[in-house]
């Protein structure tokens, strides 16, 4: 089957590149602070073909070039018949401000990963492709979305102007039609922002035809759109021929602003991107059903060309909410192509100058990132290819390190961690932790394509000794932040990671969860990206009651504030007009944050109790934990199949449609046989 | 002033992807065959001001972005009032399929090449910023051409067609209009190419109507544009509406076959960048002063956005080709900008991955090509710049040598030197001795920027002494192709450059000319590359006389074979049938190449006989030789000023505009003063 072709990893950089392009806040535009590479623009593809029988094939491209047939040129777009016998094909492909790719069509010629294909650089490398790209007539460099008009569920005039409310957030396009006059759209997560025009995030000023003919547009792109003059909010004149369309933006409400006799005619596309739902879950508990719901909903708005971080704001890919989203990814949409997106688009092009989005532990939840892709896949071709780019970022990392070997702040590196108070003077313990865990991604992924490891291992063992030596308080009873300031500070995030990396031995682990864990002395998480760690930790140490309460607790009060998505910080006992406000901007907190969806995975992995004990669940194990709950039941997919989990007041049923499973119940291991459902008395 | 600017040296990337996506042939696009960079995408610009009085500034850019000014965020393209006193301004702008470019327009604060700017790598460098750009109304995404339209001198119906003579060799956008059916346009360098359909390389086929309205287009073009209805070749009616532009091409004959009763309007604009001739030339002999013009002409046509090979084909920028040009660029237009933003375009970014243009020597001939350019220039400042990327290339060259230090073919290096004969089994000498021309060229930069050169010259010696140990044949007397074939065998090629970069003693000399350049039994170079380099070393010996008539002979016989402008390769017996094909096409000579150009700099060079002493012609050195001339007088450019030398038959003259020069004449100094003719016996 031909499908468009392209230069390994080169669709992800494309994208990326134009995806960071579209933040946009308070009318204007904001670049990542980071370097984003582009796609390399002059590239050739190759393949010896030997028929049996003549064949004609045509190759299109997008870019210019030729086909060089037996060392023959010959023009794009025109048939050519190859004759009986060997064959090498070479096309050449120059696409100056675009993505040079290629689609062969013939019998058995055709168009795929078997190509090979350099940049005129030292490496011919497999071809890349993508399964949305299968059509001749689908140009890659136009993301795939799908679009379904959207109504909102109600409409009220508010000084002077209206005000719509479309039930929940929402990503959308606006198309808009104005008689004459201008107008103002204002958008927002919440009403409050819609209706302040001076801090709203994102607005559009319409001018009456300024914009292009781009109902055409909107009706050429892949998915349904409803037709003119259906479903419309406003239909002043039914006839549509040339309005504005606004890009797809991130609201809930919609507050239009015109003269009092204007007519204008405004709808909205939701723009998404088709994924399946493969992971479900219900329980006994109506307020954490909802909440898996709205984990489910919010994480889907952030699943696009990547993982993004929010659709309000940044709109941006970053590897730290990245790699929760790749985890949380595992129990909703088991989808493999936008981890490898998500994973390529990160790390760009070679030389690498700065850490991933200049954050010192972006870089290495990267590096661990791809060990975790391939125990959920056992794809051991995506580990070959991207094993290079994981070398140079790892050496970047280890060239920097301090006279004792940590990874410290260097020039403008971000020290991130987590938005938390934390002493970062010098080299702080979770960075150490989380780089000992990416020279253990190191070491694995040297395994896992037959290179030696032994130098990555050395290093983690003597990085985990150096931890213990330097971070380690035995007064404490946990690890302190950072030991250059001689405060000795508590927090929970390197304590946490020493849990779930198994970096703490019996005594340091019982010792962490009563100095640190149980202790309300040590400053309390606030983002929903560390709850997800402090979670999971408690979770590992078998306190699923306790998560069930604290999901109820923060993701529960989330919702009866009026949460559709869940947010960006979230702070329980704050009044409603204080949990706006972020970075000092009074809507400046994202309302729909994918780093809000752990309770998807929390679930999933500790209370269904699913994971994968080889790569690619070929086999895997089902510890069912009920975490408190009367009841629950789901579906979590293992690889191609997927095992269904009935927690029943009196009795525990397992089944899976594949084989490879094992249930571990009341310290007993049962294998899970195909089809065959297990029934054990809870 | 105000003006564009952008991160420095990516106008010069970006307008060299551009430009290598335009060579076609036979209807097909021809891409090069090595890597081609992009310019960074996503950058920022900064400048701390401190002002005297408030300031109303505004920020436009190409991309999309904002200007941050004391840590605020404003929108692109507002009034932006600045307070008295100091201010940090911030500008980061993403554009994702073009160049990132800023202009700020405000009383004192203004965008140049003081601004910072930073791709979000490590360093930030002074911004870029090119003198076609001081409008914020020209886009420095599309070069700054001029256009003037151009009529032919000869129309003649052939073979059902017409065939259109414009009297010489041009480069010309078409614009053509046509009112149903459909034609062809085919062009050619000679009559036999355009009439040649087949054969010819450059054609056009119209259908009606199916171009945009490009009219338009050209006349926002720079440059003038005749108007509607002058001067065209066939107005069939008058009304231009829509017509179809043919980006420029290479044509003297464009062969236009159409249905007889077909109506149509053609006309052509010959596309140029208006460069100034600085120097100038004339003498006794008419054919040379042709030579001169001609070359001249030559020469003028392959300087646009870079220095090309040829117009035709291959219309791309070819290191070996440049550096030829940056040397008759000193003695015709004197064009400092062309040749940084050729060097610029021709390095790219990092990593170097291959040699320039995939040949070993053009790697080398751009090490050499900065010092050459601050010799012409005392240009500091871009040395400074380029710096770095000479010595990562220098790196990577020396990372290939072979046991014994040589440079020899690693992988698919090219190992070019010129069309030619020659022992190329592991290391050849011509490019041992290009090697240690460039180490001279990296001691030397290092020197101008107060780095440590000793390294390079350290590497320089012992290379030299190991090109003389290893290839000269004392047997031959003479520097032989390669010492790891036995062969022995002898070209002209190291032993000239030998010559010219002083690396064969006085002994060593005497034996080259006799047994090399004074010897018909070995090989004659075909190429007027190579000539270039013959006819210097034999100026170098002094041998101007014979120089004159090797000029007369080959230059001389190639116009009155009909040459308008001068050719890539020329046979002086062949007959003209036998002249055209090149490459296995039959009309795959380029008529119009750059390298044939070098009589201007030999006149220049070595009978005006003006060289720089000092950089940047500080101190410069007129040693004219009258090679056999009755008389001859010219000018050269020396920096800012002009040298004029008048060589009568009676008397010699010299006098220039600027201080600094010295005239050397029958073993005296003269000192030249400004503006005092000095008149000395011939």
């Amino acid at each position: 089957m031909s499908k468009w072709i392209w230069y390994y990893g080169d669709f992800e950089v494309y994208h990326s590149l134009k995806l960071h392009a579209r933040r946009d806040e308070f009318g204007h535009n904001f670049p990542p602070f980071w370097r984003l590479d582009d796609c390399w623009h002059n590239v050739r593809f190759r393949k010896e073909v030997e028929l049996q029988t003549p064949e004609e094939i045509t190759v299109s491209a997008h870019g210019v070039g030729n086909v060089e047939i037996d060392g023959r040129r010959h023009a794009l777009d025109e048939p050519l018949l190859l004759t009986q016998g060997k064959h090498g094909i070479m096309v050449h492909v120059l696409n100056p401000d675009g993505l040079p790719c290629i689609y062969v069509k013939g019998k058995t010629v055709v168009s795929d990963e078997t190509w090979l294909v350099n940049s005129y650089g030292r490496e011919w490398v497999n071809a890349g492709s993508n399964a949305l790209y299968l059509e001749k007539s689908v140009n890659p460099q136009e993301f795939g979305f799908s679009y379904e008009e959207i109504v909102p569920v109600q409409k009220n005039n508010v000084d002077g102007g209206i005000l719509y409310d479309f039930g929940r957030e929402t990503f959308a396009k606006l198309y808009v039609e104005i008689q004459d006059g201008e107008m103002d759209i204002f958008y927002g997560e919440t009403k409050e922002e819609a209706l302040d025009g001076r801090n709203s995030y994102l607005r559009a000023h319409i001018f009456p035809q300024s914009g292009i003919c781009s109902r055409q547009e909107l009706e050429k792109a892949p998915g349904r759109v409803s037709q003119p003059g259906q479903g419309n909010l406003e239909t002043a004149y039914g006839d549509l021929k040339c309005g504005q369309e606004i890009p797809a933006r991130a609201f809930r409400y919609l507050y239009v602003v015109s003269a009092p006799e204007q007519t204008y005619c405004l709808r909205a596309y939701h723009e998404y991107l088709p994924l399946k739902r493969r992971g479900s879950f219900r329980c006994s508990d109506e307020q954490i059903n909802k909440i898996w719901d709205t984990a489910a909903y919010t994480f889907h708005l952030n699943s696009r060309e990547f993982f993004l971080d929010g659709i309000k704001r940044d709109r941006w890919v970053w590897s730290g909410d990245a790699y929760q989203s790749y985890l949380v990814n595992r129990y909703l949409f088991f989808d493999a192509d936008i981890c490898k997106r998500t994973i390529l688009a990160l790390r760009g092009k070679e030389p690498v100058e700065k850490h991933i989005n200049t954050i010192m532990d972006y870089s290495f939840y990267w590096l661990m990132s791809i060990y975790d892709y391939y125990e959920m896949t056992g794809d051991t071709e995506f580990v070959r290819r991207i094993y290079p780019k994981m070398v140079s970022l790892m050496d970047f990392c280890l060239s920097r390190l301090d006279a004792d070997g940590f990874a410290a702040q260097v020039g403008d590196d971000w020290v991130f961690v987590d938005w938390a108070e934390m002493d970062k003077e010098g080299a702080v313990c979770a960075e150490q932790m989380l780089l000992a865990r990416s020279l253990e991604a190191m070491a694995k992924c040297s395994q896992v394509i037959g290179q030696s490891c032994d130098d990555y291992d050395k290093a983690f063992v003597q990085l985990r000794e150096k931890i213990n030596r330097f971070f380690w308080s035995e007064e404490k009873g946990a690890f302190i932040d950072s030991f250059a300031s001689g405060k000795e500070n508590v927090t929970r995030h390197a304590n946490i990671f020493a849990l779930l990396f198994g970096y703490a031995d019996a005594a340091q682990q019982e010792k962490i969860i009563k100095n640190v864990l149980q202790n309300d002395a040590v400053l309390q998480i606030r983002t929903p990206y560390f709850k997800f760690y402090e979670l999971e930790a408690m979770c590992l140490m078998g306190n699923q009651e306790k998560v069930t309460q604290r999901i109820q607790d923060y993701w529960g009060s989330m919702l009866e504030a009026g949460a559709t998505t869940f947010w960006e910080e979230y702070t329980p006992m704050l009044p409603w007009d204080g949990q706006l406000a972020m970075y000092g901007d009074k809507y400046g907190k994202s309302l729909c944050h994918a780093w809000g969806a752990s309770p998807i995975y929390l679930l999933g992995r500790y209370y269904m109790g699913v994971r994968p004990t080889q790569p690619g669940y070929k086999a895997f194990e089902v510890m069912p934990n009920a975490g408190g709950l009367d009841w629950f039941q789901g579906t979590v997919p293992v690889g191609e199949g997927s095992v269904f989990v009935h927690m029943q007041p009196e009795v525990l049923e397992v089944c899976a449609d594949v084989g490879g499973g094992v249930l571990l119940w009341k310290g007993e291991r049962f294998p899970i046989k195909k089809n065959e459902v297990i029934r054990l008395p809870r």
